[in-house]
């Protein structure tokens, strides 16, 4: 369960977009303190994402935008400054590994002037999208579309996976190559980083049996050898 | 060096957006087919990007747009259709496995009905941004914002790297290995698929050495057996 939250946005294409990104990335909850904008003008910048926008949660506070939610994200251009534990910041690609609660806010800031220092310490953590440092500041609506399609990435990780035969392959054929070669128990470790680079570089199913294929035809190999 | 190349774009808020997007994620070129926007009503949506949008290239055809360009890559919301072949797509995490050529044209098509059969089919790559199937189509500059991520991110990557001796010598030993099981020319394959793993799976310099061992050692214990 994500819920996006929105501080006091003024551009009125920028709400209309982020409920788009909303439909486009599954994001489940619009919560919006203050809008300094009119919402009506924003639903045609929202696409399909219309009825995210219509049953978005318009609130008085920043407290009550967090009411019920866990781990608590907010967003700002402005990240490690150095002695200010306060903007230590976390990478887009890290959220995966934070996104352990049950109810996610990801809060963002004024497209002016972002969220304040008070906002930012009721939050967990603090997300910074590293660009340019000559001009690292990007558009509201693109900053949010960045993060959900991170979280979104992580969330399905879609990139085909093999079978569970092929990597039991993956791992025999490099146990037995590395029984051909290995001299000491030290030698392990060849063994174990053959393994995990094969299988972490490995894309889908087709790449996996034709690297078996190779790694089968050269261990046969040897035994022919051995024969001889 | 990346262009970014627009066809034919029809609102001026997404081709604003675009050139901040340009100078957030230090693009170098921007070119523009035939917009179908008022390029000066853009300005206003570009903030500091707006020396990117003066400064960018209109030109009447595709060509001139994708002259000069290495690898050049489509982008699309739909892909993998089965049986069309022109459609397999990659995913923007894969960018940076095959931005290996000097000049890569990144290429977006209209916001209403996205690039032709015709254009697509003169670039390399067709290029798809995963999203909620139910709803998978993201504004353009949405869609180019990410992708600008993606590639800003592979390309400052703050994870180590192999060094180029190290790429050598897994293309080398893994060409060898293949030398000694090759049957017939198709077995090509075979050494393609385990170099091209390995290259994406090893993360740093210390794994690709062991792997290199590993390889290394497989090769002269078949010399060593040839020999007896």
């Amino acid at each position: 369960m994500l819920r996006l939250v929105l501080v006091e946005p003024e551009g009125e294409y920028n709400v209309g977009f982020i409920a788009r990104l909303c439909k486009n990335f599954e994001v489940n909850e619009l919560f919006i303190v203050r809008p300094k904008c009119n919402i009506n003008s924003a639903i045609k910048f929202s696409a399909r994402g219309e009825d995210i926008l219509r049953s978005a949660k318009i609130v008085d506070t920043y407290e009550e935008a967090l009411q019920g939610t866990g781990i608590k994200i907010a967003t700002s251009s402005i990240a490690n400054n150095k002695g200010d534990i306060l903007r230590k910041a976390i990478f887009p690609w890290e959220l995966s590994s934070i996104m352990k609660s049950e109810r996610v806010a990801l809060i963002f800031g004024r497209e002016s002037v972002g969220l304040t220092r008070e906002e930012i310490s009721k939050a967990d953590f603090l997300l910074f999208i590293p660009a340019n440092p000559a001009y690292p500041t990007l558009n509201l609506s693109h900053a949010v579309g960045i993060v959900l399609y991170e979280i979104w990435k992580a969330k399905h990780e879609i990139k085909p996976k093999m079978t569970k035969e092929s990597i039991d392959l993956l791992d025999k054929y490099s146990k037995i190559l590395y029984g051909l070669i290995r001299k000491s128990d030290e030698d392990y470790a060849l063994y174990i980083a053959l393994k995990r680079a094969l299988i972490k570089g490995i894309n889908d199913e087709e790449e996996a049996r034709t690297v078996i294929k190779f790694l089968r035809k050269l261990y046969t190999k040897f035994l022919h050898e051995d024969k001889e």
